[in-house]
C-alpha cells in the first residue's frame, strides 16, 4: 500500500525563547536540562531504581516527611492529584472541599468523578480559611476526607495550617493537601502538620520542567488504601499496583506496572538535588526575599494593588496583582510577551481579565527577574495608555 | 520550626550507561536529547501551541491517518490506553478483548475498571487472531468495542489487520487498536484499516524517551464521546476537556486543562521529525532489514529458537527467543547487562523465565547492534555453561 497521508516535511523543533514569570512552568536550571539529556536506562534497571530511591529521599526532605510512600507520579500535577483521589475515595465517601479559588472549583468536579459525595465550604478569591471555618464544615458534613489547597495558584494565597491536621484526626477524616505551588518555595512540614496525603507538581518552585509530579501518603492514607472494598477506579494511577514497583523492601523483586518517564525522573532528581545543595530553608528564604522586593517595587507603581491584601497569607512564589483600570491585563501580558519574550499570567476563573499573576519560582526566583519584569510592565502600561489616547 | 527530616546530601544525578535492546524504552537519537534541553515555554504560549500542532501533523503522518483528533497524551503509553478506555466506555458496554499475551490479560483488568462488561477470545502466546476468530467473537458477544493488539510486546507477534475494520463496522462496534510497539516500526494505516481509535507510546520505534504517548480518534469514536450519557470517569484524561485545549479551530481560544509536559512534547516532536526526514517507508524497511539480520544470526546458534514460528506475523521491532534449556534467561540477561551494559528483556506473564526479548527499535534499529548483542549473548552462554559445569 502506498502512503496517503503525506510527509509534512517540517524543520527541526524550534521553540521561542521565553522568560517564564507566570504561574508555572518556570525555566529550569541548566543542570536540569543537562540531566534530561543523560543516557536512557530501562525502567526495571537496578541503576534506575537507585535513582528512583534517591528521588524519593529528596522528596521526603523537601516535604519534611518520613512517609515511606513518597513517590514521583508519571504525569503532570493534575495526575498526582487524581491519583490521590482515585486511591483514597470509595463511592459514597463524603469529601469536604475547601474552595477559595479556581482549583477548589476544579476539585468539586475531580472528586465527584470518583463517586465522592461533595460538600463544600467557600471563601472569596484571595482569602483563606480560618480553623473555625474548617471545624464548622467538618462538624456539619462529617466528611471522610478534607481537601485543602495550601497555595491556591489562581489567587496567590497561602493557607495557614496550624491546627488543621489535629482537627481532622479528632474527627476521624483524612486531610489531603494540594502543595503544587508551595513545594520548595514555602515552608511545608507534612509530618508536623499531620497531613495524611499530599501531592505537588515539579514545574513550580521545585524548578523541574512539567511532566512529572509527586505524591506522599502517611500510614492513615495507606490504611484507607489497603482497606478498600472496591478496586481503584483508575488502572494507570492504581497505587496498590504502583506500590509493588516503587515501594518494596530493599532487595525485594519489583513488579512492572507501567514504563516510568525516565528523563523526567532525572529532571526531578536533579531539581531536588539543586534544592538540597542550596538547603531547603535557604530556598524558602530566597523565594520570600525576592517576593518582598517585588512587593516593594509594585507598591511604588500607581494603580497597582495587591490582590491578596494580607501579606501573611500571600504565597511568595506567586503574586497576584490588580492593574490600573485603564490597562487591560490581556494587553499588558501580550505586550511583555511580544516585545520582551517574558511570560506573565492572567487571571483564571472568576479572576479572568481582572489580575495579572507574577511567578518567581525555583531558578527564576532571582532579584534580576524582579527588576526586569517591573521595567517591562512599566513600559507596557505607558505603551497601552499611549495607544489608548491616540485611538 | 526547624527541619526534622535531614538533607540527604547526594551527588548529582548519574545513571549508568546502557545500550537498550529490550522491549523498550530504547536509546533516543542525540537530537532528541538536545530537543529536551530546548528552552521551556508556557503551555498556553502561542509558540508552544505551534509546536503542538506540528507534533499532531507528524503523528498523523506516521499513523497514516487524517483524523483531526490525533494528539499527544501527557503520560506514558498506559495513560493513552486508559484515556481511550475512559472516554469510549460507558458502564455496561460490552468490550470484546482479544487476548494473545500479557497486554491482553492487562486489558481485561483495565477495561473492567471503567464499567465495561468484559468478554474475551484468546489465542496462545505467540499466535495471532484469524479474521474468523474475531468474527465469531463479535457474533457471539455483540460488543460495543473490540480491543485488539497490533503488536503484543510480551510475545513479539504482529496482528494481520486485513478485514478487521470492515468486520467491526458491519457489526456496529468500535475498533480500538494498541500500536505501542508497532508505531514507526511496521506499516500502520489507521484510515485504510478503518481503525476507530488507536494509541501508542513514544519510547519504542518512534525513538522518544518514555513519558509521552499519543492517541487518535476518528469520527465514529468522537461521536461515541460526544454522545456519552455519563461523565468521563477520569478528569486528567477527559478528552471532552482536553479537546478544548488541543483541538480547536485555527485562531480560536484554547482552554487550559492541565500543564502539558513541555520537554516531552519537544522530544516527541523531534523523534517524529527524524522519522519524517528518513521517510516513513524507509523507517519501516530499516526495522525489517535489521530484524532479518537478527533472525539470520540467531538461526546459526544452536538451541536458540524463534518463539514466533511464522515470520509473517513477527514484529520486526521485537524478537522473542527461546534459549537453550541449560541457559536460564535471567542469568543471560544479567550477564550482558553487568558485563557489557546491554539491556535485553525477559519474558512477561506466562513467558516469564521462558524467553528473552530483543528489541531493535528506533535509533537502536541498526546492524551494528545486531552484531554486538549476538556476540554478547554467545559469550554469556559460554560463561553460564562454564559456570554450570564447574559447580
Amino acid at each position: 500500500m502506498h502512503l496517503e497521508v503525506s510527509n509534512p516535511k517540517l524543520s527541526p523543533t524550534n521553540p521561542p525563547r521565553r522568560l517564564l514569570l507566570g504561574p508555572g512552568p518556570q525555566n529550569a536550571h541548566p543542570r536540569v536540562h543537562s540531566a534530561m539529556a543523560l543516557p536512557q536506562v530501562g525502567h526495571m534497571d537496578p541503576g534506575f531504581m537507585f535513582i528512583m530511591e534517591e528521588t524519593k529521599s529528596l522528596l521526603k526532605y523537601v516535604w519534611q516527611t518520613s512517609n515511606r510512600f513518597t513517590i514521583p507520579v508519571s504525569g503532570t500535577g493534575s495526575a498526582a492529584w487524581e491519583a490521590a483521589i482515585a486511591n483514597l475515595t470509595e463511592p459514597g465517601d463524603v469529601h469536604l472541599i475547601c474552595v477559595n479559588g479556581y482549583f477548589g472549583e476544579r476539585a468539586l468536579d475531580m472528586h465527584s468523578r470518583y463517586g465522592a459525595v461533595i460538600r463544600k465550604i467557600s471563601k472569596p478569591d484571595g482569602e483563606v480559611f480560618a480553623l473555625d471555618d474548617i471545624r464548622a464544615g467538618i462538624q456539619e458534613h462529617k466528611p471522610k476526607l478534607v481537601w485543602l489547597c495550601h497555595a491556591e495558584t489562581s489567587t496567590g494565597t497561602l493557607q495557614p495550617m496550624d491546627g488543621v491536621g489535629d482537627l481532622c484526626r479528632e474527627n476521624n477524616c483524612l486531610l489531603l493537601l494540594d502543595t503544587v505551588t508551595s513545594i520548595c518555595g514555602s515552608p511545608i512540614y507534612l509530618d508536623k502538620w499531620k497531613i495524611d496525603a499530599a501531592y505537588a507538581g515539579g514545574q513550580k518552585c521545585m524548578g523541574c520542567p512539567p511532566g512529572v509530579s509527586c505524591l506522599s501518603f502517611n500510614d492513615r492514607a495507606i490504611s484507607k488504601l489497603e482497606k478498600r472494598n472496591s478496586p481503584v477506579a483508575s488502572w494507570y494511577l492504581d497505587l496498590t499496583m504502583i506500590k509493588k514497583y516503587l515501594d518494596v523492601p530493599t532487595g525485594a523483586v519489583r513488579t512492572y506496572h507501567h514504563t516510568a518517564p525516565i528523563s523526567m525522573i532525572y529532571a526531578m532528581r536533579e531539581s531536588l538535588q539543586l534544592v538540597s545543595e542550596e538547603g531547603l530553608e535557604a530556598a524558602w528564604a530566597r523565594h520570600k526575599d525576592v517576593a518582598s522586593l517585588l512587593y516593594k517595587k509594585l507598591s511604588e507603581m500607581e494603580g497597582f494593588e495587591m490582590h491578596v491584601k494580607d501579606q501573611a497569607i500571600r504565597n511568595p512564589a506567586l503574586t497576584t496583582v490588580r492593574v490600573p483600570t485603564d490597562v487591560p491585563p490581556d494587553q499588558l501580558i501580550k505586550y511583555v510577551r511580544e516585545k520582551y519574550e517574558i511570560e506573565i499570567g492572567g487571571g483564571l476563573g472568576s479572576l479572568k481579565d481582572k489580575i495579572i499573576r507574577i511567578g518567581l519560582m525555583g531558578y527564576n526566583a532571582r532579584p534580576d527577574n524582579v527588576l526586569l519584569v517591573i521595567a517591562a510592565i512599566k513600559e507596557a502600561v505607558d505603551a497601552i495608555r499611549g495607544k489608548t489616547t491616540t485611538v
